[in-house]
């Protein structure tokens, strides 16, 4: 059963990111007490719904799938009651605004969350997901009205709130929407069909608010011509009080892989007329509403690769220890352990980057003005890597979580196969992987030259000839960073000639750039815990964790560090071989 | 629908194994007519059956799982004739003794045909599979009596076959079998339980042939004291015709992440009293009887690593050319090339390896009796690699094959998803990757201190110069592959080092040497098929078959084979940070 990591978290948040210096001076924040104690206090209470409320349900969910009867989707068993807890506790809108009924706390604390909902049930906890995603739009962009009506209510978790992007025909590709809104009134009436719409119907809570993509009769052709729609399931009266079933329906649940407990629908929009929908920012300008959130919600797909992850090494590591074989628990097996620990590991460094690039964010919107848009241009560098890189992550971990069960690992009723069958989903949707990829090399490196990613490698660099400084395995991790970062240089310096002389060929090495970046940027963040571990056991803390945080970085910088080298070369080399392949000889 | 890629079979077998020169000639297949007119014609009917018979199972064994209700294992719809088919056809025993039923060809087309049912549905290939695998071991150790009852009725496929090993909390680990033979009359009564047992029952065929290991009353402790026996399930009377039932039943059918189609039997031997058996080989001398069938089942379920990423390919690439994304067909957006043409060239790559190692199989076996020897060592070294490594790249391709769907790969309709789910097994089963890393490190390499590597390194290094001197492409793959080599020998000398000084560190650096090995293998056998195409252009010809040939072998060794760099970094650090780690941190 899933326990979140709490020691690591709290390791994180203090005395890595200092929550309390880094966050809590800003004005957004001082008056919330963000610090040790906050930090304590929340995790302690979201691990608690973590392992005993979410964590249950994981199987559950699988094995009892939710489905769609007679235009209701009926969710799994105990899904329900489990979102009124989360709501109970004031999770859905942890890091929202309080003006409108969340608890204004860092994204940081959010991402903990996050985190643990994941890793306790990753098809459950696209439930607060999607709607913290589609709070995030109405704040961003809706008016006052949309704001009193719907915000607070999707901040408290009494509703939810679903993304409806995606058509049959048309996955990535926006442009050639069907789905239509035509004026009427105060309002608008949206017609069309929507696919994969996560979590598009239950009745776990009294209404849902459906943020729609549509476009208007006189829109220009493509992406320029789509407008966002709010479209609640009920009507909402002047008194907040609900009114009449707005004509919206789930048609059908999809039959998937996995995240079996988070209801995929198709969703009908206006089979009876007309759905009522009301303009969410201005006309022909939802993409970029929808820009808006993208950052948040590829964090949190990041997470959800995580959060499988570490629930995977759990479960896998309780096993190793469990499980004799050859007179010994198989744990004691070197190519288990280098299995367990390449999970841990890796599972480390991600929760590294992901919390520190949080801090990022809310720096990036609530931090000093002057250094405000210095973080947004690095949040927006790191969003394509932390989603794309942890995602294949999280596939290697999981499949790794099962190889450690042998064959229990593929029989269903262990529940390790399950991690992989969830996490499948991640490195596919809110972009693929591919599509992160393009963005870090052709908008993130390209709208800047790389200046961006040239100041984090500074960076970097700078720690890295510290640890060699500091001596001692620090020194080790300190040797091998820089060997990665001279390499990561050289590859960036490489794709970002291929945008301006060969554009194609940087979009063929733009996988292989983004996983090699991930690899150094996990490994940076892992090294910088490890540091601040050597300083506590100079200070003379005998606490065991510091001398494992300082053993795992050297495993990552000696065994999974060196991964770049491969990538590394499929980079150099993707003007070569595979520019020249016809495509017609696939 | 699966295609048998029957081109690049004849390719391999024909122009680049050159059969008819290599195999044709021994004394075992010199009647056989082995040569490009039998190639064609068993590939030709081997794809038919495949393509037609096969293939279609494999969705319809997925949703309709075999399942065990009374004591009996009632199989997916459409099973049982197809397992006629492939009996009518005489596949079953396609590389066994003609004196016994079999067609007496080499392994090499049993490994064609072998990739083919796998590359239709793992699943069902699994049946002619383990009745291979059972009939070699009563071929290599039955006495005649046992032959003769048996063993042709496993090679005309009128019966099937079934091997019993695993029991409850004793996977890799035989030497804890509680399963008991008591002497009785000219047979033994065999009670206990086994796990984990393919189309452990089925009625498909009217009889099935159990083999099963069991201990003697009086046997030594551990591994040395188990002892094989043949368990019917029908008793075979003295005239051939089938006698009483015999107490062994299957208990239960497994709930897995795939190979739904295959049933995985609990099977209880002796519930009535006894299961009648009788012993194949000496008493106590089970396991060696075991061993002598491992190469050719390892070898077969590295085939079913290439045999689903190849599913899995073609699949995928038709979905590519026809889904329009931005205008386009998706394969023409470069990173979906790119995952394509991994795939391919991967591919072809284990192919390659494979099929090249099926000769030497077939060199060990029935080649000129001075060289036998050195082709069993190589055979013995070569193994590990193919199961390892074909399986890990079979995950890693098949799970490349859902991303090029995108949302719809995680749909379980298209079929996508499938390929990885039945693959996911093939790290685990027949020695988890785990085993057969130490296996090649432990004893393939230790028993002889690497000559047999260093020969074949050897051989690669002289090849890799012939490239580079015969310039264009296949200098470029020449010089990738004159470094990998290099690499190779570098991390060869670590592990024998280690074996030496400190074997714990061998076997944590086994899975990642396991890993560099297989890809350099396989770039050495694609680079031999370049080569050969480029002299058949010299030649000529002006098949554009030979330029694809040339053009992928490029790209694997400008984007694939760098991989190695990241393993042999890895490898070289295994007795560091890896090592040092306390397993009470993880």
């Amino acid at each position: 059963m899933y326990r979140a990591p709490l020691e690591d978290m709290r390791f994180l948040i203090d005395e890595v990111l200092r929550v309390g210096d880094t966050l809590g001076g800003l004005p957004r924040f001082e008056e919330l007490g963000v610090g040790e104690d906050l930090t304590a206090a929340l995790l302690d209470e979201g691990a608690k719904l973590a392992g005993e409320v979410i964590g249950p349900l994981r199987r559950v969910g699988d094995l009892h799938p939710a489905r769609c009867e007679e235009q209701k989707v009926i969710i799994s068993p105990g899904y329900g009651e489990a979102i009124q807890q989360l709501a109970q506790g004031g999770w859905f809108g942890i890091s929202a605004d309080a003006d409108f009924g969340g608890q204004g706390l860092p994204e940081l604390y959010g991402t903990a969350a996050s985190e643990m909902w994941n890793g306790a049930d990753m098809a459950f906890a696209l439930a607060p997901f999607l709607s913290s995603g589609a709070a995030l739009a109405i704040s961003s962009h809706g008016n006052d009205a949309l704001k009193t009506t719907y915000l607070e209510k999707l901040h408290t978790g009494e509703w939810t709130g679903t993304m409806n992007l995606t058509e049959s025909g048309a996955g990535s590709d926006l442009g050639v929407m069907k789905t239509r809104a035509v004026p009427k009134d105060d309002h608008y009436l949206i017609t069309g069909q929507k696919i994969y719409i996560t979590w598009g119907d239950h009745d776990a809570v009294d209404n849902i608010v459906h943020l729609v993509l549509a476009k208007l009769p006189d829109a220009p052709e493509g992406s320029s011509g789509i407008s966002l729609f709010l479209v609640p399931k009920f009507l909402v009266n002047a008194d907040g009080s609900l009114g009449e079933r707005n004509d919206v329906y789930p048609v059908s649940t999809e039959h998937k892989l996995g995240i079996h407990g988070s209801p995929t629908c198709v969703m009908a929009f206006g089979d009876s007329g007309g759905a009522i929908g009301y303009l969410v920012g201005e006309e022909n300008r939802g993409l970029t509403c929808m820009f808006t959130m993208m950052n948040e919600a590829r964090l949190k797909v990041g997470l959800q690769g995580l959060g499988a992850s570490e629930g995977a090494y759990q479960q896998a590591l309780a096993y190793a220890k469990e499980r004799v074989q050859g007179g010994v628990p198989i744990i004691q097996h070197p190519d288990v352990k280098r299995m367990l620990l390449t999970m841990k590991a890796l599972n480390e460094a991600m929760r590294a980057l992901a919390y520190s690039e949080a801090v990022t964010m809310d720096l990036a919107h609530y931090g000093a003005e002057a250094h405000q848009a210095g973080s947004q241009a690095r949040i927006d560098l790191m969003i394509p890597v932390i989603k794309g890189w942890m995602t294949e992550v999280g596939v290697e971990l999981t499949s790794l979580g099962v190889q450690v069960h042998g064959g229990m690992g593929y029989v269903e009723e262990t529940g390790a196969a399950q991690y992989l069958r969830d996490v499948r989903i991640t490195p596919i949707y809110e972009g693929t992987n591919g599509i992160q990829a393009a963005d870090l090399v052709g908008r993130k490196l390209g709208r800047d030259g790389g200046s961006t990613m040239g100041a984090v490698l500074d960076m970097i660099r700078k720690d890295a000839n510290a640890y060699l400084e500091a001596g001692g395995e620090l020194a080790t991790v300190g040797s091998a960073l820089r060997d990665a970062v001279a390499l990561q240089a050289v590859s960036t310096e490489t794709v970002i000639q291929m945008l301006a002389s060969n554009p194609e060929a940087s979009r063929a090495a733009a996988f292989d750039y983004m996983m090699q970046t991930g690899y150094l940027f996990g490994a940076w963040q892992l090294a910088r815990g490890a540091n601040v571990a050597r300083l506590a056991i100079q200070d003379g803390s005998d606490n065991e964790f510091y001398a494992k945080k300082i053993a795992t970085a050297a495993f990552y910088a000696q065994s999974i560090l060196p991964r770049c080298e491969g990538y590394a070369g499929a980079v150099a080399n993707a003007a070569g071989a595979l520019q020249d392949y016809h495509v017609g000889w696939l």
